[in-house]
This record gives C-alpha cells, sequence and structure tokens, in this order.
C-alpha cells in the first residue's frame, strides 16, 4: 500500500529531504516549472523558444543491481547520481536536451537517513544537470522488498527540434567512431560483477586488490555514471558536426551502436585503441568470460560512442578534453549490415 | 544487470508481445508519436494545437501490493490496466489530457507468459485511454526480487492549458462534492486489507464469502482501478463548470480531496450518502478498524471527487450516468481550514 503523504509536490519534496537539502532542490528546479498550484502531478510549461518543431523525448530506466553494493557498502548518495546520469544519456544520444525527471523508489521499509541520501543524490545530480526534478513517488510494499533494499527507476523528459533528431541517417563509410571514456562499470553488467567478486572469490565490498589500485572493490564498483550531455551539448552549440551517438549499456557495443546506423553501415572497432581499465580485465580473467562477451556485457571504459565525420575528430576530442573526458578515436564506419566488427 | 535488448523503441514493444498484441500496441499509439527514428528513448511531437500556453503534467506511480494478489491469483492482465488508470487520474485531477505512458518493470526472473500479459494489460489500457505507450524498460535484477515478483511503475506524462489547471483556487462555500463511485479496493490500502484477509483470517485469494458475494476474494481485489478521465474529459467539453477534483488514492480522503482546497475552504462529508460496498465494511469489522481510519487508508467506495457550483451538480451526474459511472452528491464546501469533516 501507498501510504505515502501525497502533498503538492514541492511540498512533497521538501519533506523528502532534510532541513539542509531544500537548496538542493531549489537548485533542481527550472523557470519552465509551474510551482505549487498542483498536487496530484508535477507542471512544466511546453515552451521551447528557439525549437521550431520540438519533439519530446523520454526514456525511463532503472539503476539494476548496482543497488545491491550500494546497500552493502550503505552508502546511498551515488545511485541516485546514476540514474540521473543513465537517463540524460539516452535522451542526450537522440539530440536532446534533458528536461525534467521524476523519481520512483520502491521500498519494503527505508530508513530515513538512506532515503535522505537517496534524494539528496538524485537532487543533486538534477541541479548539476540542470534538470527539474519535478516530482516522485515513494511505494511502501512490505513483502515485495527485503528489509533494507529498494528499487530506483527514473523518467526523463527532453526535447529535440524534429530536424535535429540525432537519429544516425547520416552515418557514412569512411566516418570515425569517438570513444568517450566511462568511470567504471556504469550501470550495467553488475550482476554478473558481483557473482564474480562476491559469490565466486568471496571478496568483500571492503576488499583491496593491489591489482585494482588498492581501493575498495565497494568504491570502484560505485563510481558515479558519467553524464555526456554536458559535451553533446556544447558540440551541438559549436556547430561541430556529429551523426550519431550511443550510450554503451546493457548489451554493450554489439547490441548499443547498431541502433543508430544506417542500414548499410557497420562499425569497426580496434580494441587496441583505448586501454582498458584494470577492473575489466581483472573481471574476465576471474570469470573466464570470453573476449567478446565481455564487449556485450560490459562498458570496457567506452561510455558513450560518438560517429561524425572525420573532420570533427579533433574537435570532438577537444571538446571532451575541455570538459575533462578522455576520448579515443576508436574505430570506422565501413560498408555492411549494421553490426560491430572488432579487428 | 539490465540484460535488456535495447532495440529501438517500437521494436523493442513488439519483441516485448506476443504475435497476437501488435494491433494492441498499434492501438496504443497517437499520430504525435514520431515512429522507429530513435532507439534509446520514446519520441513525441509536443505540439499542441488548440492550447494556448500549454503545461505538461508528469506523475509516476506504482500499483503498490496489489501486485502481491496478481502473484498469487496468477492473473497479469489487470495490473497494468490499474497502473495506467491510475495514473491517468492522476493528472485528469489536475485539468490534463493525458499524452503518452511509460513503464517500468523491475524483476529477478520473469516467465514470458507473465510478462506478456502485464504487457497486453498496459498497452490495452493506453489504447482505451487513447495514451500512446511510448516507452519501457524491463529490469532483470536476481537478488532483489524473488522469484515470480516484480515491480510495476508507471509514468504518464498530459497536457493542460495554463489558464485552465485545475488548482482549486475557485472553490467556494456553497460548493457541491460529488463523490465517484469506485469499482473496489484500487491501488490502495492494499497491505492492510491482506494482512486482515490472508494473515489474520487465513483466508485464500481463492476464497468465497457470502458476505462478499460469493466471488472469489482475489477477483474481488483484483477488480481493475476506474479512469475518471473520460469523464473530466467530457465535462470539460460541454463546457460544465467544475472547480476542482481530486483522486482519492493513499491517504484516503482526509489527504486527498484538501490538497485541492484554497485557504478557507473546509469540507464536510455525509458518510450516509452513499452506500459503502460490502468489501469495505467486512475489512473494518475484521480488523477492528476505527470509522476514521478506514477514510483515511481505503476509498470506502468512491475513487474521485469534484467539488463544483451547485448548479453543476446535476449535469455531473447525467455524465456520469452516461459512462455507466455511479455518481452521489455526498457533501459541501464550508467556511474552515482545508480539510474533510465527516458529518
Amino acid at each position: 500500500m501507498d501510504r505515502y503523504a501525497k502533498a503538492g509536490v514541492n511540498l512533497k519534496l521538501a519533506h523528502r529531504v532534510k532541513a539542509r537539502l531544500p537548496q538542493l532542490l531549489r537548485r533542481a528546479a527550472r523557470p519552465e516549472v509551474v510551482g505549487n498550484v498542483g498536487a496530484f502531478g508535477g507542471l512544466f510549461r511546453a515552451s521551447f523558444p528557439g525549437f521550431r518543431d520540438p519533439v519530446l523525448v523520454a526514456s525511463m530506466d532503472g539503476v539494476g543491481t548496482k543497488l545491491r553494493v550500494a546497500v552493502e557498502m550503505n552508502r546511498h548518495d551515488t545511485v541516485g547520481q546514476d540514474l540521473v546520469n543513465h537517463c540524460c544519456n539516452d535522451i542526450a544520444v537522440m539530440g536532446a536536451e534533458p528536461l525534467f525527471f521524476l523519481d520512483y523508489i520502491g521500498t519494503g521499509k527505508l530508513e530515513k537517513r538512506v532515503f535522505d541520501a537517496v534524494i539528496a543524490g538524485l537532487a543533486g545530480a538534477c541541479a548539476e544537470a540542470g534538470v527539474a526534478l519535478l516530482g516522485g513517488e515513494t511505494a511502501q510494499m512490505p513483502g515485495l522488498y527485503a528489509p533494507g533494499d529498494y528499487d530506483l527507476v527514473g523518467t526523463i523528459i527532453g526535447v529535440v527540434d524534429r530536424n535535429r533528431i540525432l537519429d544516425g541517417s547520416e552515418v557514412k563509410p569512411g566516418d570515425v567512431v569517438i570513444g568517450l571514456a566511462s568511470t567504471g562499470l556504469h550501470t550495467n553488467g553488475f550482476s554478473l560483477a558481483r557473482e564474480i567478486l562476491f559469490k565466486r572469490l568471496k571478496l568483500r565490498v571492503t576488499s583491496r586488490l593491489r591489482e585494482l589500485g588498492g581501493l575498495p572493490i565497494g568504491d570502484l564498483l560505485l563510481a558515479v555514471h558519467r553524464n555526456y550531455h554536458p559535451l553533446l551539448s556544447r558540440l551541438r552549440k559549436k556547430r561541430i558536426v556529429i551523426h550519431a551517438a550511443a550510450h554503451i549499456t546493457g548489451g554493450g557495443f554489439d547490441e548499443n551502436i547498431p541502433r543508430a546506423l544506417p542500414s548499410r553501415c557497420a562499425i569497426r572497432i580496434r580494441r587496441c585503441a583505448w586501454e582498458t581499465p584494470p577492473l575489466f580485465g581483472f573481471l574476465q580473467r576471474q570469470g573466464g568470460i570470453s573476449e567478446n562477451e565481455m564487449y556485450r556485457v560490459f562498458n570496457m571504459g567506452i561510455g558513450m560512442t560518438i560517429i561524425a565525420p572525420r573532420v570533427s575528430a579533433g574537435p570532438i576530442r577537444q571538446a571532451a578534453a575541455r570538459l575533462k573526458i578522455e576520448s579515443f578515436e576508436i574505430g570506422r564506419v565501413v560498408l555492411g549490415r549494421p553490426s560491430v566488427v572488432f579487428e
């Protein structure tokens, strides 16, 4: 049963966080938000100055079993950031500017401290991304979730001009593929990684391995999913031409990159073009996973790919460097059916 | 981990349902949906002809532990309808027309048959409500959900003209309160109802009680949440003036009706104005619950309330009758602080 007191959205959000957080929530607002008039839903003005034929872009996603690591680490301020950033990326690859975000927390019984940390992470990431945190729902469902467990779901809505939707239709043989560095596993591959690390190797989240830099494994796993929207937005503003972008999430390279390829184009990726972070190699060796499967399950150090004409490669990499995102020229577009071929 | 193959939204949805269901999905579309160009998000044109100052209205919600009853009944085609209708109601009370819907299914491991039934319910309800099913996500999270269990979350986006947002500001003493009949518990109070029925009384979902009409209790509990949006839409089209509406969900009368009351108005409700369906009385007696608590937890047979000038009462009730929704004049607005007083 949802015993959650449904007050007005702003009021509700205010009630949901500690007294020290209202400034964070205020930052996670935008001028388009119509405040305090409503109660059952959040309100956002649908006026998009500068857009000729605005199209809303919507995506809904979760954090996956990265949540289990957060619970085991008892650190709950990062998963909200993961979720917001993941959602931003999902619509940024279509050329969209994010507008607003809603969250859902499903739980059995959640401590206020945990809840506050999750919301603080969400609100902070929304503020950072320039996205309004428009509403949220918290459902108490004893019996469905074990005590202390929770699921975290987000919906993002953005806008793109219809003739600027990044649909990959202009991708051509000869285009280059730029890979943007990830911060770690981001939010996929966690069920497999947890099985290898915690079941097979019987490690704990506090275990430190020299070959992984000596940090607690839990810290490595909880590294926050990177938001690439600021880079894509910057490329648009600077009129640097790109033809497609792909968010490397569940399904890895094989399933995500072809989503933005036209029918006669394939991608050749040079695996040696970038150094895969040690965590991926460790998981591969300890899990006895084939090279090909690794690239289907994990991001392998590349959180987003951009396909662009060769002339854009330099400017894209310079823009990435300014935002402190490492980038690599990892491949090129060739004739073929939409697929990824590794060299 | 999200191993979910992220194909294009339409493709993805098509993959998610049985072969016999594509026509249902096609019905759950709208002309504004920009088809098949995107992959990572759903696209919906933000053109709202007839709206002077369009405002998007967004709400995110779940089904609560009604899901547990669905699992115990092994009937999964109704919870999707509950969710879509619940979401429609949440934005309809603000005066909005629903546009599109996204769903999230969190699960450990879900049988295809169950999954198909859930999606069929969602798609059917979207089609019926005239809402586009724009996208969805299914996350496999073993360890978080028990086998066979799942959580179901929805986001709805609608639109309302800014000067027609139903914010309750025009509610006046002397206005009447119309109650619209619910179909049952809708989607709240389930944790308490399940505790009474299945823990305390040790009944099963298949148990039949003569005082509850002899139907299996599971059937009574799974009765689909009613969508009142068609009625509110009809009232708008017929220019029948209303001042506020409230969706009676978690928090019951006490928390939901005051959300749309101005600062100097209270509501007096005559409990004898309608006959509470037998299930509520049964739960109250067997659970030893006070009358006041019942109205804070359950809808007590009233799924939505409308506050309107007295002159609108007749036309509202006639419009409801045409849509086969029973209605009652259950109270009136008086001077006071925003609250519900029972007579």
